[in-house]
């Protein structure tokens, strides 16, 4: 309570999740992680994380404990329609309140269900339940609504335990109104994300170690994901005009330090600055690959942006494979010898012509033989574009899965390399 | 503390985790899980997990509450060499007792450092510090030793945050441990998943709603993932025999009452069963997806056992590519005014035919004036086997992101049932 009161004016919020299947290591609370990171980028405290099962009392005492010591209380989970859906009724038992039902938000689920053409299960009402008082936050990509309520003076936040539909309402609804309340809402906390390709993390590290040290506002922090090293700038300040004026600065020193390593800033993802670039040109792209199995169009296709240049693709789960599209360059490799670079290279402007399209990527394996774990990480990419073509060899780390990954991001860096008009390189 | 007494003879088992990186959400805090999966296994009660910072105050905080409400405490993390692991300092704080300092680890330390030849920085020191009573728990894997120590009528231990530390010492000192404590080595929790399909989560749970409000061993828990419903019946029995045996019956009653939503069991994933049903026709597949982009190759690729009978896949950005495989039925579709479900037929027979497969399935939307987000959700499905072809209509709930996840999931299972020698509904 202490570090409550000392420092009232700098809300302490508090994560809590509901369900048995994290006890039992069924699922990693992934959610905690996702809210953290959202609490500390808007700047506020968060000191405690707890999960408790599917049990009406314990859920309950776990409330009660968090409402003692925080200011603003997070809940995922338990707001489904099953009977093990428990965390309203906790709710409930916690603050001593009776539970209402919302008509309105019935009419909307049974309007939902009849969208879709289905009758709804009566069991579905469980969540149009809530706690007196309680204020219904709104569900866009689900049909659990989330609950907002004062409890003395304590905040109390339920979302649902769903990924995706938790982070809506976090962004949205739950960290605004809480920079509201904690009277910081001028009060920003800015970001620019920059993002690299192809430098370890250490070696960035290295790069930016002086400015690392040196740097309070803005702060530094380095972000690695399959391959690609994001360094993040967080500023604090007034107002966003004056964070970005104390970020900017810093951000020249780091772009003359990396250079080409910076493919895009914030929201540019590979995708994004690969769209850009086929605009410029007027290109557009198919795909072959071998041992992606289809995740590297599946990225493709997952971005509106660039999905709009893209003719197709081809997937073929082994390299000899007689699927579409390769029986000729597997020919030749047979008859004229190709090495598993010319034939990645064929792979890729067979798929070019075969798909009416400009530029053409291809990811396989030099060879099956080499399909085994040793070399899994082994893979050769070959871009075809109307300005010719080239292959590039790279040994990814990891288990197949992470060569996948790392397999699918190096193929589109390869291909926005290709098509740029600066580096030919 | 009711809770605690009534079970006295099993032990009630909490997990606290010490580290800032886990509140600010840099680290997934994955080794919950670990211990979760590990306690549920061996059949220890674990009712709480909590994530605190590397605040000496709080953290001694936090291990006092667990010590009242559990009969074990299991502190990971904040063991390093550091001036920020406060976990040993927290465990005197919290247990009132005083630091000591082991000789003898002390010289273990300056060995392993010798032995990779280099000279051990004197923070490392910090590593051989323990609460006064303390038993040091051999680490194998790394520097840091854990700690094991009675307060009160509470065992605490301390290990590592690394997780490969980690689990060594949880399978070989403290789970042991636990089990000798409790008198019951050998106790077990076994549990069963039942895989559906086809029905919503509430509609599920409807059909099984006495049996859930009736069963206690084995409890009843329902988990919902894009469009599969799972049923996990969870018993606690001396053996693995006894708690099978407390199982099945319930498991024959659900199976009567599902039916066919069940398509199976624990680890028999879609593609599991689909690989099974593949085999025992000597049937391959091949795949045509417009709107879910590559998801579906992604999915089946992703499956060694099925991606053995996969011959490969095509994928085109919308239903009117001119891509391989699409000119002839869209040519049809054109002049001979294919009904969409025509056309998505035709897909599915192109896609088998060109790759050479016995199956093919074709995942596509009606037309491209209905990729109206409205629309987004309306997805046609298609599967040619030698045994014909047929096609099914489906609209999926969310956004474009999880119609793409439903609409793979579905076809995985709309191709297992025409596969099926008993079910061709």
């Amino acid at each position: 309570m202490q570090a409550r009161r000392a420092r009232a004016q700098n809300l302490i919020v508090e994560v809590l999740a509901v369900g048995t299947e994290l006890l039992l290591g069924q699922t990693v609370n992934s959610n905690a992680a996702e809210i953290g990171r959202r609490l500390a980028a808007a700047g506020l405290d968060h000191f405690h994380q707890a999960v408790v099962g599917d049990n009406l009392a314990r859920a309950a005492d776990a409330i009660s404990r968090a409402m003692d010591r925080s200011d603003a209380v997070v809940l995922t989970g338990g707001l489904g329609p099953t009977q093990d859906d428990i965390t309203r009724e906790a709710l409930c038992r916690a603050a001593g309140l009776t539970m209402e039902f919302s008509d309105e938000y019935a009419g909307r689920l049974r309007a939902r269900w009849a969208a879709r053409g289905r009758e709804m299960p009566e069991s579905n009402l469980r969540q149009a339940q809530h706690p007196a008082g309680a204020v219904l936050i709104p569900n866009p990509r689900g049909t659990a609504p989330g609950l907002r309520i004062r409890v003395g003076d304590t905040w109390i936040f339920a979302l649902p335990g769903v990924t995706s539909e938790m982070q809506e309402m976090l962004d949205h609804q739950v960290v605004p109104f809480l920079l509201d309340e904690s009277g910081r809402a001028g009060a920003v906390v800015h970001s620019r994300l920059l993002r690299t390709w192809g430098e370890s993390e250490s070696r960035v590290a290295e790069l930016l170690g002086d400015l690392f040290d040196r740097s309070e506002n803005p702060t530094l922090a380095f972000l690695a994901s399959v391959g690609e090293i994001k360094v993040r700038l967080t500023a604090r300040a007034a107002s966003v005009e004056e964070a970005v004026g104390l970020i900017d600065p810093l951000e020249r020193e780091i772009r003359k330090r990396l250079g080409p390593l910076i493919f895009g800033a914030d929201a540019q993802t590979i995708e994004v600055t690969l769209a850009a670039r086929l605009v410029e040109r007027g290109w557009t792209l198919a795909t072959a690959e071998s041992i992606t199995g289809g995740a590297l169009a599946n990225r493709i296709t997952e971005t509106t942006e660039l999905s709009r240049f893209y003719r197709g693709g081809l997937v073929t789960p082994e390299v000899r494979s007689n699927g579409i599209g390769f029986e000729l360059p597997l020919a030749e490799t047979a008859e004229r010898r190709l090495s598993p670079e010319e034939s990645a290279v064929a792979m890729a402007r067979e798929a070019a012509s075969r798909l009416f399209a400009d530029v053409g990527v291809a990811v396989t394996r030099a060879e099956e033989s080499e399909s085994s774990r040793r070399e899994a990480g082994r893979v050769i990419f070959a871009v075809h574009s109307p300005e010719g073509a080239r292959s590039t060899t790279l040994i990814l780390p990891g288990d197949a899965e992470r060569v996948r990954a790392y397999a699918s991001t190096a193929a589109l860096h390869l291909v926005a390399r290709a098509v740029s008009r600066e580096s030919r390189a």
